[in-house]
């Protein structure tokens, strides 16, 4: 439960339970804090009943409702951090984040998954159930289909990455991180990132990243133009959401070239906009359907040729939940995972 | 002469000439006012030498370079609004408007063309010579080419119009309607002009609008939307370059869908970051590669197959060319072709 900014809290709460007939009921097998978290975890207000986080989450099926057709309980399932209906316009064109029966965990109405269990609405659109068995040794992985792997995808697809051509990913938090694994996946050849954490860089290069910028402002703007030969990166992954990093992500684009932005924008407009304009730069991006993603990235995870689970760096429980917080708000852990 | 905004006079400058082996010496046989001439007009501070204004052209080649291998004395040609070498990764890429070695007319270095006649930097690269004979019934759609119907074209590119989608045009000026053009060219199935001049509208409803929406601001979103079963346009093209244009632009995309802008920004960013964000809209364009589209528009306007030339809705000589700008100003003209 978040109360405040910084007041983080373990409680019991009343038990999840299926509340319409397309519910489900997931026993939370691994759940993780967001980078987006830390945004209320920073700046939001006192409340009398606090908020129930978390919106990543995989789990078993416990039960569902009386119209739930597809999903069933015992299943093992992964939650995409929206929840949609499967079935509207937006969710048959692969953007679910646009459902129009949707939304967001971690609300009044749909409280979160840094808990035990948790209630999904529209389960047999939102969930989905991985096949088989599953190894130990995948959870990780299978988590960030949830929406950091799916996010970071996204960012990659809104910037236009592709063979031949050079991306850029500002931002070395865990979506940054996945925005590599992303780049190279799509055949990226060269991959600078734009981050100044030892570690991260260091998980980076083993995810791709052929190159880093560790500067900031417009120093990082110089060495990315540097390393470009003075061009600038053909695809820009902007995966911080300040106005100070996508001003920097207009100016390292390609004339020609995309930025897509996956992190929650905390500015008002978008800057750069003469920049843009006469460099023909693209600006993409928003939140990840990460539900439609899951499709496509599944096989590399469950083949072993991508590793994202890799950017969980620390494990706690539910009571280690508020230390979790503080440990990715002061950046002594990249992402941190909750086994409940 | 454009010596400050309002001050458009008529002089007698020294003959345009050859400076470089790659320039070619056109004699105009028609230009135009463009509606970005307007910018200036509105707000220009008066100038010592003054500016030799025109970027939109079509002529005869007098001369050229000893280095112009391509274009030859006596071609009939049609001169984009910006300059390229041709040769370029970008010119090879199709963006012959962020060339390295390229800019735009109307400046010191390079005079305009709302005069007898132009220098054209990298002929090979920038000028486009017409095959076979001109007819002249077909002058004024091929002087579209050089900048105006590119621009719609552009427009509707960058925000990914289409077969099966809806197309939203902000703004009935001229290159509002090339838009118009340019999205039933490419198959859109329905196209909803935002305008409010009934002449425009009647030639947009001519080149293939289906729908119109007059109002401004909040009620022509609501139109939009109540057109649009309150889903929003796929693809919005922005063609008039004010900050509350673009704002209109991001609130009437339909999600997932696309703003092109292809009108010369006025505003320092980009509102509506949030709302973009969201939906997962993306705002892309700038300045038209109109010398790249050329190819691909010129056999539907000399098959008759479009009719971008119907814009023009007045000639005027060199002396009539500061009435031309008045008009233009007052939309007392939709757009003023020069005939020297």
């Amino acid at each position: 439960m978040m109360h405040a900014a910084g007041d983080v809290r373990v409680e019991r709460v009343p038990d999840a339970r299926l509340m319409a007939p397309t519910d489900a009921l997931v026993t939370v097998t691994r759940a993780s804090v967001c980078g987006s978290d830390l945004w209320p975890f920073r700046d939001m207000a006192r409340t009398e009943k606090g908020r129930r986080m978390g919106h990543e989450a995989i789990g078993v099926v416990e039960a569902v409702g009386s119209e739930v057709r597809r999903i069933k309980a015992g299943d093992f399932v992964i939650m995409p951090f929206a929840f949609s209906d499967g079935t509207c316009a937006f969710c048959h064109e692969g953007l679910n984040t646009s459902c129009i029966h949707g939304g967001f965990f971690g609300t009044d109405a749909v409280p979160g998954a840094q808990a035990e269990a948790v209630r999904v609405p529209h389960a047999d659109g939102t969930l989905y159930a991985l096949p088989g068995r599953t190894d130990e040794a995948l959870l990780a992985s299978l988590l960030t289909l949830s929406d950091v792997m799916g996010t970071g995808h996204h960012a990659a697809l809104s910037a236009r990455v592709g063979p031949g051509k050079t991306a850029a990913i500002i931002g070395d938090g865990a979506v940054g991180l996945c925005g590599v694994i992303a780049a190279k996946r799509l055949g990226s050849e060269r991959i600078i990132l734009l981050g100044r954490h030892p570690d991260r860089i260091a998980l980076a290069r083993q995810f791709g990243a052929t190159d880093v910028a560790s500067e900031r402002g417009d120093e990082a703007i110089a060495q990315v133009r540097e390393l470009t030969g003075g061009m600038g990166a053909h695809s820009v992954l902007e995966c911080v959401g300040t106005s100070e990093a996508m001003l920097t992500a207009v100016s390292i684009a390609r004339a020609g070239g995309a930025v897509g932005r996956v992190g929650v924008p905390h500015y008002e407009s978008i800057q750069g906009s003469a920049l843009a304009f006469y460099a023909n730069i693209t600006v993409g991006g928003g939140p990840a359907p990460a539900r439609a993603y899951i499709e496509e990235l599944l096989p590399d995870v469950l083949e072993g040729r991508i590793h994202p689970g890799l950017v969980f760096d620390r494990t706690v429980d539910l009571e280690g939940v508020p230390d979790g917080y503080r440990a990715m708000n002061e950046r002594a852990a990249i992402k941190v995972m909750v086994k409940p």
